[in-house]
């Protein structure tokens, strides 16, 4: 039994060419925040992203976020500053008695060239008939969601139906970009009285099932340590013929460390990094057990039978709730075609760590530090090494059996007939933390798209049964929260 | 007492200024071989080249070598093929009486731009009086050593003194181009009643003293052996939050193997390739305990104290006498500024060995590539691994004790009332290799330039000292050689 009522559901289903035709139109501006040049069509996505809501009864504010600023210096194109897109705020409802809902979306994409290998304009929202897909650059990656989010309220307007929440809404145009901006905002409208204040909870709709096939709830997150090893050796590049077997080299050096750093079954062999890993709860063994997928998935994904494991729960967790390290490159060393008999002079090796709990940036900064430091005194080489940290992320992991879990939950089971799996994800979707941290709430990852969907790849889609399916998903997950003690 | 007449050496210090003019003449051809666009001037140094040795009596013949052709194509410039420089020989005497020596030299040079550093244009031959030298593009790199042979001619001719030698001369224009086309044509005119029929030593003058003191004989070269090893997981780059520690990555295997190659001392770790160096032979340590060479001097040349001993005598065994393994770099992974975090698909980890005597690439390559595929193969990973070894190159080592070496010895002791020292160069001059296998006759190593000379750097210099000094070395060489028994 649905918490949605039936007009809500027979509406969505009814008005299916027009909700497409929204999507249609929100695809055909090009709003890619990651290029300059683009600029004034994200700040147009802005501006049609809050006529559409206006048009549905959101009380709508745009909030600029200034000049766009890279690395300290200010942002140009063409000789003019360039501005940062705005924030699209939106309410609905002050009802004491009611709960109170943030719902986040973005409205920028990644960029888009029919050369990039499209089968059809990127930019042009098609409707492959034969596969029922819509393909265009954002139809999964963040427009869908967020047109299903004006679906659904339009639906409630058109209907007469009150909204069963308070409704707060907050679209970002930057999000492809670094968010920038956002983070400070939030902060500064988090206090009583501002704009977030009175949030129970907040609903996300920004990421994927895992497969193609189970909806699912995503309620963590992995962060991320990123090191940079600086090793110096000679001032300038040496000829291996002259000073081979003369001198230390920076590269025999980074080897050597980098070969301490994990197995090649993935495990972190830097100590204490693993002993920080929160123990698997009761029970948590089967929520990996439960879910809907394959060895084989992950093989015709990465299109290669290399899984560290044969065993499906063992390569889940070691993607969800394990930390992984990955070694991603060296700058200043020989990367080229061909045969080049150069000794490096001055290196920076390059690895990552994704986080789990209970481990953060604080707690696992100086064990990577102290053990490269450690394994490198033992070498009795004369080079000098620096090991720089950026700016972690800490990961993510929100309680599943919260309320609005379960009324997501409920939504998905009525919509879809089907129990959702409950996933953690492997990257960081930053924003997350951001809401948790500053709004002390419980934050629910809703996806609408499906595991293929190739978010930042060609030919990106969204499922139509997706589309409309999850716009229903959305409208009753309101009505759900609406129906559960807080 | 030299046994070089005393009017040759009293001719070439009267002549000092019109030598400085020849090579003034030489340098301002800008005979670049690695720019095609630069071709017909190294063609017009060929001609100047055949024009100077007419002059001074010698017989020439221009060989053209063809088009020049690179990875199987025709090489084009302005969509003309370019025509590869010839190979200028020459030729005097035919004495059955006497021994019969091969000289070589290059025409062509490095590139260079006043923009690159340079303090004065870089072919405009520019006399430094404070410091007394020549400064100029090839000064040293080799229209010095050529302009050298060609001012010994010249004395000669000029005052009537017959060449104790019969003289064979073979100058190519491609040098600082791979030698193109030589190797072929060196192995086709070898054979009874061809051009290098009769040869009984070969002398090249193309390196250097290993500091700016004292001179040196060079007796050895080290070869080399370059290997690709290619390391393939997944089908395309992935996103290490969605994958790390979900899959096999081929950087955690390449870390792991190349770690396994060499020490932080520059010992290699590949077994049987060590006992594959010749043992040390009684006195041959003294040898190095004589070079006049310190720390310091690396310490200066490489701008940073990382020598792998504080004992002289190591560090220039390590560099001479022992192999050497350098890692050069990593072509396919993340290699740009700033953080990435990519699983890299496909990788290709790059090093090669620097060999001595006895070893040879044909050794060699099966100890690699057995050894690299075992490591690989305790690592139980799923990546694919290929290891791809280049045509190598063997080491040289001539008799020092052979009477071109004497007679270089007692020239030089003459010139500069010095001792040479005897020195093997950790590179390679690949035409050494080739004269001494197809001629089957000593090469010697005469080098006329310092240490510090320069010889691919911006402001590359040639001391005045050094050319006169070298030309009186060169043509001294020449009668010495007579006087001593085969």
């Amino acid at each position: 039994m649905s918490a949605a009522p039936k007009e809500f559901l027979d509406y969505i289903d009814a008005h299916k060419d027009a909700f497409i035709t929204r999507l249609t139109n929100a695809v055909k501006i090009q709003s890619v925040s990651g290029d300059p040049a683009y600029r004034d069509h994200v700040h147009e996505m802005g501006r049609f992203v809050q006529s559409e809501l206006e048009a549905v009864g959101v009380t709508t504010k745009v909030v600029p976020l200034g000049q766009e600023v890279t690395d300290g210096k200010p942002v140009e194109h063409d000789g003019k500053p360039v501005q940062l897109p705005p924030v699209i705020l939106g309410k609905i409802g002050e009802d004491k008695n009611k709960k109170t809902v943030l719902i986040y979306a973005h409205y920028d994409v990644q960029p888009a060239l029919l050369s990039d290998g499209w089968s059809s304009e990127p930019f042009v929202l098609t409707h492959d008939k034969a596969t029922d897909r819509l393909v265009g650059r954002g139809s999964t990656d963040d427009k869908g969601p967020l047109v299903g989010w004006i679906n659904v309220l339009e639906a409630h307007k058109a209907l007469g139906i009150e909204l069963p929440v308070n409704l707060r809404i907050c679209f970002e145009g930057m999000e492809e970009s670094g968010s920038k901006g956002l983070d400070d905002f939030i902060k500064a409208e988090a206090g009583p009285g501002k704009f977030f204040d009175g949030v129970d909870c907040v609903c996300i709709s920004d990421n994927y099932w895992l497969n193609d096939v189970t909806p699912c709830l995503t309620y963590g997150l992995r962060g991320i340590c990123y090191y940079q090893v600086h090793i110096e050796g000679p001032e300038k590049d040496l000829h291996s013929g002259l000073y081979g077997n003369c001198v230390h080299e920076p590269m025999t050096d980074l080897f050597q460390i980098f070969s301490k750093l994990v197995t090649p079954q993935g495990k972190i062999t830097i100590p204490g990094v693993n002993e920080l890993v929160d123990e698997l709860s009761p029970g948590e063994r089967e929520i990996y057990e439960r879910m809907d997928f394959s060895i084989e998935d992950i093989n015709k994904a990465v299109g290669a039978a290399i899984t560290l494991s044969d065993n499906k729960v063992d390569v889940l967790m070691g993607r969800m709730r394990y930390p992984s390290l990955s070694i991603h490159g060296i700058e200043g060393a020989f990367s080229a075609t061909g045969e080049k008999t150069v000794i490096p002079a001055k290196i920076i090796g390059k690895f990552s760590i994704r986080l789990v709990p209970s481990q953060t940036p604080e707690t696992i900064d100086p064990l990577v530090i102290e053990f490269i430091n450690s394994e490198f005194a033992k070498l009795n080489s004369r080079c000098k090494l620096k090991v720089v940290p950026s700016t972690g992320g800490k990961p993510y992991l929100a309680d599943p059996n919260h309320w609005s879990f379960v009324a997501a939950a409920k939504a998905t089971q009525a919509v879809y007939q089907k129990q959702p799996d409950l996933t953690r994800e492997g990257g960081s979707i930053p924003v997350t933390l951001t809401f948790a941290d500053a709004l002390n709430v419980n934050v629910l990852l809703l996806p609408m798209g499906r595991g293929s969907d190739g978010a930042h790849s060609t030919n990106e889609k969204l499922d139509l049964a997706n589309f409309i399916n999850g716009t229903k998903v959305l409208g009753t997950y309101l009505h759900e929260v609406a129906k559960l003690a807080k």
